[in-house]
């Protein structure tokens, strides 16, 4: 328990202590900062109080304006800093409880409080492996007999994605001009995209840097992996379609990203941990871990829009349903030689459920615009239109407490006149 | 003419004047300086001759460790350095070439210097841009007829590489084991790569920043691009032929890229610009540009084997079979309202002529295995064997002068044990 009361229902109880970047109206320097209850801990202001081996002489790290120094400390320093935090904390403990001057220092509403990008992000990949995802997609695209290609099932299908526009939920998105084909029997043309999505992914912030031509094997990979946030990654479905044959995705997924401001720590998280999903066939033995790295954390989307009075759920899904582990992505990643940096981010893709109200998608929700959408008040959705807000929501359900990333949202601006 | 004696068949001139990222036995600071003759031009030494409009005040630019601070300036910061490097290393001008101090500090000699990474690349976009290749490709994995995708003639194609692993000239580059499936009839394994191969690629680097949801137009693309260099996109065709399909090459190419040291302005490519190339269809109102934005740039490969006692040339190519220009890359690119940054990176795709002999690949170059490449001393070659190195070098003819690259090479290392 903190001497901070926390309620029951907040994301950010003693059990999380989610990191993340900023910034106040009477401070404008980007800091580090943890999320407790409604506040936020000033790590720029406690710094001196993390003095255990691993942290002490590099306490500056807790004023960067990126958590990439933290990142790059790797586990030892990160487990030191959240058993220092959980202490510090504590309604047993007085350091800060009792020190008036400090708290009022140390301690900010989140209302007051602008929210930065955590992470000064060097490389962004997206994978893609949530499975019924990949086989809904293969289903409307292909057939079900043909859904999931051949190497769906023996690696973790990924793309190297854009890092510069990757940005801290709030953000507004514009709708983006694209080039477009909508029919083959006439040229292509340069439209406001028609069919603009979001992707309910999360991702995961990496640790420590490695060197070029040094893969990164099964048994070290949980050092290299810091923390998650919510990730939305905005699609434009027209423009993927004729862009994507043979390289892949580009222009349809530069036009920005959007993840939650809070990166929780997989520390917090291993309590939710559950087994992983079971594969078949049974991957090469590099890809092979028995611990369960999945992990049991509730999404769920809601989309405001003009007409309703508040934002209307429009589906329910959860990490679990991942058929390759993070670990899994990372050494597959790195299989190569392939290096990684402190703050590069790597996407889980759409992450959808069974069933129908548990698609990550509006391309998978409307099943590629042969459906509606209905979010109340008779108002009603295939793709997104201007001036509608995404919302993702995410936690683990702890006993009696919840473990969450709070919001990632996103709001849709209309596309630049032509 | 500078004061500085150049030979005729010197890359560098007092015409060209590239700028890189160097270091000395004496001072291991990485810093900013400019090639001329078998010198650098130390700029930290000389930062303060720039004294014009466009850079007084912004001097600082010289001391960093990369050239993203002088990229981010634009087109007047560049054009005044320019002219001001010009001017001090005239036959003409007192200014250094009379100060023995000044110039004993300032001038370093090449081979005393080592180069590195001339920017910090917060993200690499590779194109595919060259029609013979493309359509060398095409026939190859499908045939003639549809060797090139519909979209091709109509975008610049292209996707999202990996900043990370993009290194100087010189590093050595490790053989990446991957997962691959050469027989279908049988699983995928793990290996070491089969089929390494190089790709001869150009790339510029991007200046001035631009804001998420704003376009780069035409009309300014040319503010945004800062200079160009070599590049070597090493790239294992089994591990993409298995993993490629449907999000595109992953870590086929993630392994490493190699880029020339020397980044070669734009104004001293100018004289070296032809016209574009004839397209058809007529691109979109927004690729179209008129004015020639195509470039004369003779490239070579050679390569260094075992059982040679000199480099074996391999292809000869040029720059100039570019289908789609660097305009319009940068264009079609923000298209969507994706920002970029000073120090981007964006590579042309390999660059191959008409005949077999301009090849930019082994793949080509020994049409997929079904000829060997001769090196002379009876030794051949399908795809690059462990500790071949690869040299690329481009270079502009002027008269009675060249403005030139350099070289860009790597040595390949053998593959990790698995």
């Amino acid at each position: 328990m903190s001497f901070i009361t926390v309620a029951p229902d907040s994301d950010f109880p003693i059990q999380n202590l989610p990191y993340g970047i900023f910034s106040t109206p009477d401070n404008s320097e980007r800091r580090p900062g943890v999320a407790i209850g409604e506040y936020i801990l000033d790590l720029s202001v406690v710094k001196h109080l993390f003095d255990g081996p691993a942290l002490r002489g590099r306490q500056d790290v807790f004023e960067q304006s990126t958590l990439n120094a933290f990142m790059g400390l790797g586990r030892a320093a990160w487990s030191e800093a959240r058993e220092t935090l959980q202490r510090i904390l504590s309604d047993s403990e007085p350091v800060l409880r009792d020190n008036a001057d400090l708290r009022s220092r140390a301690l900010v509403s989140q209302k007051t409080a602008t929210m930065h990008i955590p992470a000064s992000i060097g490389d962004y990949t997206d994978f893609y492996s949530s499975k019924n995802h990949a086989y809904n997609v293969g289903c409307m695209f292909r057939d079900p007999a043909t859904a999931l290609n051949p190497n769906w099932t023996c690696l973790p299908v990924g793309y190297h994605g854009r890092s510069s526009s990757v940005v801290v939920s709030g953000t507004p998105m514009r709708r983006p001009n694209g080039q477009t084909r909508p029919d083959d029997s006439k040229p292509p043309s340069v439209t406001p995209c028609r069919l603009f999505d979001f992707e309910l992914e999360m991702a995961f912030f990496v640790g420590p840097a490695t060197q070029l031509g040094e893969p990164i094997p099964m048994e070290r990979a949980e050092d290299h992996i810091f923390g998650m946030v919510l990730m939305n990654d905005w699609s434009a479905r027209d423009i993927q379609k004729w862009e994507y044959v043979p390289l892949g995705p580009f222009t349809a997924k530069n036009l920005g990203t959007t993840i939650s401001p809070w990166v929780v720590t997989m520390d917090a998280l291993k309590p939710f941990a559950i087994p992983n999903m079971q594969q078949d066939p049974a991957p090469l033995p590099y890809l092979r871990h028995e611990d369960p790295y999945n992990f049991d954390i509730t999404l769920d989307v809601s989309l405001m829009a003009d007409g309703l009075s508040k934002p209307a759920p429009i589906a329910k899904s959860n990490f679990k349903y991942m058929y390759w582990t993070m670990k899994q992505q990372l050494v597959h990643h790195t299989l190569t030689g392939c290096n990684v940096n402190p703050g590069d981010l790597l996407g889980s893709g759409t992450i959808s459920g069974e069933t129908s109200d548990s698609y990550g998608s509006m391309l998978e929700l409307c099943w590629k615009g042969t459906k509606v959408v209905e979010l109340g008040n008779g108002v009603t959705r295939k793709f997104l239109q201007d001036g509608d807000e995404v919302i993702f929501h995410g936690f683990c359900e702890g006993n009696g407490y919840r473990v969450g990333f709070g919001t990632c949202t996103g709001k849709v601006l209309p596309a630049h006149p032509l």
